[in-house]
C-alpha cells in the first residue's frame, strides 16, 4: 500500500481521453455521434427558417452549456428553454445569454435567485397563479432587474397552467399591472401529446392545444394585452405548432439526440414531422459475462439509462435484445450468440433526457474517435 | 449586467446549509432522516452478531464514502460491496479499506484498475468466465498485488454467474492456480428474489439458492478448495441466507434506507425479515402548481427519483397519491384539496438505489435541522 490510486493514469474519473477510439473508452459512456448531432441541429434550423417562426431549444434535454451555445451560434436557436432555476444558472454561468424557466417557480427563495440571475441574462419564466405574480414583481423590484413572464395555459396534458381564455387573460392583466414584470405571452406546451404513436391522434391533440392558444391570444389581444411570443411545442409536434399561424416560437429538445421512444414516434409516420432526424446519443457498453447460450450480459442498467419510456434498443443490431435492466446490468437476447466477452454495443436510450441527466459528460465521438468531452453542465440541478 | 451571479449568496449550487430548517431547503432534496438512518444501520448489526454472520453492506445504494466508513465504524461492516471499478476507486479514495467488486470486471483496461487500486485496500473480484482470470493474473502480477476473487454461481437469476456444482469448481481451480490470484469462495446472488412480494415464493427461491451454494461449497471442499467466504443476499432476504448455515457473510444494500418497493415486500411479512426497517431516505417536494380542484403538481419528476420499481409514495399522508411523473413534475391527486403553493411534501422513493445517484449530495436531519451534506462520492461511476 506504498502507492496511491492518485496517480492512475487510465481510467480513473473520466471515462475517455481526446483522440480516443471508441475502443478505448471505458463503459458504460455517454456517446454524442457529432454528424449525427449536427445534422439534427442544422436541420430543425432549417425547418424553424422555412417556416418562418422561433426557435429556442429546451435545455432540459442536454443540460449542456456546450451544446446550449452551439445551437446559439450554430443552431438557429434565439435562446433556450429550461425547466428549473438551477439549470438556468448553470447554464447561464457557462455563457447562455437568453433562457425561458419554460415552467412554474413558487418558492420565494427561487424567484429572489431568478431575479438575480436577471442581471446576468435576458430571462423570462411562467406563472399560473395569482399569488405568484406578487412575489415575482417584488424580487424584481429589489434587483431592480425586469422579468419578462408567460401565461402558462393547460392546453390538454392536464399538467400545470391555468385554464385558456378568460382565466389566462385576467393573470395576464395581475401580471401586466404588476411592477418590473413584462407580460411577455402565452406558454402553451402539450408535453404528453409529443410521443402518442398514432399520427392522427397526436394532430388532434395538438389542434385542440392550438385552438386554446389561438383563442386565448385573441381575447388577450381584445384586453389590449399583445402576446409577444406564444411558445410551446416538442420534438414530437413542432411542425404542428410551426404550421399554425397561432404559435410564434417552438421548444424542441429530443430533436438534437432522438431516443428509441422517438423512434416508435417516427415509424409511425414514415417520413412525417421527425422522419429526418437521426439517433445521435448512445449508452456504449460492453459484454461483461456470457453466461449461457442466448444469454449475454452487459455492463449498462438502470444507473446508465433511463426506462421509463421504455428499454433501450440495440443500434444496428437488430438479431439482438435489451430484454431487462437492474441497477448494472443489462440482459440481452442473443439468439444466435453472436456476442463475446468484451463486445461493445451502442444501446439507443428509451428516453433522452433522464438519461443525459446520469452522466458527467459527453464522450463527443466523430469518424471514430474522440473529439471532445462536454461536461453535462447543469446534471443534478433540480433546484 | 454589471453584477456577476457568481455572488449568490443563496441556492446556487448546493440546496442547503448546515443548520437549515427542512422548510429552508431548495428542492427537490435528497433527505436522509439520519435519527432512522441510525436505528437501521444498528438493527442490521444487531441482527448479524446475532446471526454470526459477516456484514459487508452494499454501496451501490448510497454510493458514499461518509456511509461506507459509518458502516465499518459503527454498523458492524467487515467492508463493502460495490458494483463499479470506478465506485471502488472512489470509495477508497473516500478512505475505504475493504472492497468486494460483486460483480464481473471483464475489461483488460479496468481490471488493471482494479489491481493498481489493490495497493491502497483490500480488493475482491467476482469471476464467471475462464478468460478473465488469465486477465485478472497477468494484471495482479504486474503490478505485485495479490487479488481475492469469488467465483460467481447462477443460483437462479439467471443474470451473471457459472452454474453452480462441478464447472464453479474448474472455474475456482483455475482461480487457484493463477499467479497472483486467491480463490476466496462462492458468490451467490439472488437479486431478483430480494423483490418477490410473497414470502413463500421469495423463500423458496432462497431455498434453492442456498442448496446451490451448499452444494457447491461441498464439491468446491471435496476438491481441496476451501470456499472462505460465502457471500450474498440483500435486504430482502438477508436472514434467510444468514440461518442457512451455508453462507457466512452477507451483503444487503437498502436496510439503511428502505424504499417503496421494500415497504410493499415488508407488508406481505408483518415483522417478518425486514419488518423494522424504517424509511430514511426521501425525496423533498414542493408544490410548484394548484392548478385544478383535486390536482396538484410538484417539482419532482424523472429526474428527482427512478420509477423503475413504481412510483414514489407520500410519507404519512395517505390521503395523497402520487400518480405520474414527467421529466421536472410530478402529478399528485389530492382529493380533499389540502394542498397549497409551497406545501412540502417527504416522498419516499419507488427505488432507492438508482434515486441515490441521480444526487450530488444527501441532506442529512435530525430533529427538523439540516446536520451534514454528504456528498455522493460515487454518483456516476458506472465504468
Amino acid at each position: 500500500m506504498t502507492s496511491s490510486i492518485h496517480d492512475a493514469d487510465i481510467g480513473y474519473d473520466v471515462p475517455a481521453a481526446i483522440g480516443d477510439t471508441l475502443d478505448d473508452v471505458q463503459t458504460p459512456a455517454m456517446i454524442i455521434d457529432l454528424d449525427a448531432f449536427e445534422r439534427n441541429v442544422a436541420r430543425m434550423k432549417t425547418y424553424a427558417e422555412t417556416a418562418g417562426i422561433r426557435l429556442r431549444p429546451h435545455a432540459k434535454t442536454h443540460k449542456s452549456a456546450d451544446i446550449a451555445l452551439y445551437q446559439m451560434q450554430s443552431g438557429g436557436a434565439v435562446g433556450i428553454c429550461c425547466q428549473k432555476v438551477s439549470e438556468a444558472e448553470a447554464l447561464v454561468r457557462g455563457g447562455v445569454t437568453d433562457v425561458l424557466v419554460a415552467n412554474e417557480v413558487a418558492d420565494p427563495k427561487k424567484i429572489d435567485r431568478l431575479a438575480r440571475l436577471a442581471k446576468s441574462a435576458h430571462v423570462a419564466v411562467c406563472v399560473d397563479d395569482p399569488a405568484i405574480v406578487a412575489i415575482l414583481s417584488e424580487a424584481a423590484t429589489r434587483h431592480g432587474v425586469t422579468l419578462d413572464v408567460l401565461v402558462e395555459i393547460d392546453c390538454g396534458a392536464r399538467r400545470c397552467g391555468v385554464l385558456p381564455g378568460q382565466p389566462a387573460v385576467e393573470l395576464a392583466s395581475t401580471v401586466a399591472a404588476a411592477p418590473n414584470l413584462a407580460f411577455a405571452g402565452i406558454q402553451a406546451y402539450h408535453g404528453s401529446a409529443q410521443h402518442i404513436y398514432d399520427p392522427a391522434e397526436r394532430r388532434a391533440a395538438i389542434d385542440k392545444a392550438i385552438g386554446m392558444a389561438r383563442g386565448t391570444a385573441n381575447l388577450l389581444r381584445d384586453a389590449g394585452l399583445e402576446p409577444r411570443t406564444i411558445t410551446g411545442a416538442g420534438t414530437g409536434t413542432h411542425n404542428l405548432e410551426g404550421a399554425s399561424g397561432v404559435y410564434n416560437e417552438i421548444q424542441p429538445g429530443s430533436y438534437i439526440f432522438m431516443d428509441a421512444d422517438y423512434a416508435r414516434v417516427r415509424a409511425t409516420e414514415g417520413n412525417g414531422t421527425i422522419g429526418g432526424f437521426e439517433h445521435a446519443l448512445f449508452v456504449l457498453t460492453s459484454i461483461i459475462s456470457k453466461p449461457a447460450s442466448g444469454r449475454a450480459i452487459c455492463d449498462a442498467g438502470l444507473k446508465a439509462h433511463s426506462i421509463d419510456s421504455g428499454l433501450p434498443t440495440v443500434f444496428e443490431r437488430p438479431d439482438l435484445k435489451f430484454v431487462s435492466a437492474s441497477d448494472e446490468h443489462g440482459k440481452i437476447e442473443d439468439p444466435q450468440d453472436t456476442l463475446k466477452l468484451n463486445d461493445r454495443l451502442m444501446l439507443v436510450p428509451g428516453h433522452c433526457d433522464p438519461t443525459c441527466n446520469l452522466y458527467d459528460r459527453y464522450v463527443c465521438v466523430r469518424n471514430g474517435r474522440v473529439e471532445a468531452l462536454w461536461p453535462v453542465t447543469a446534471r443534478g440541478k433540480l433546484y
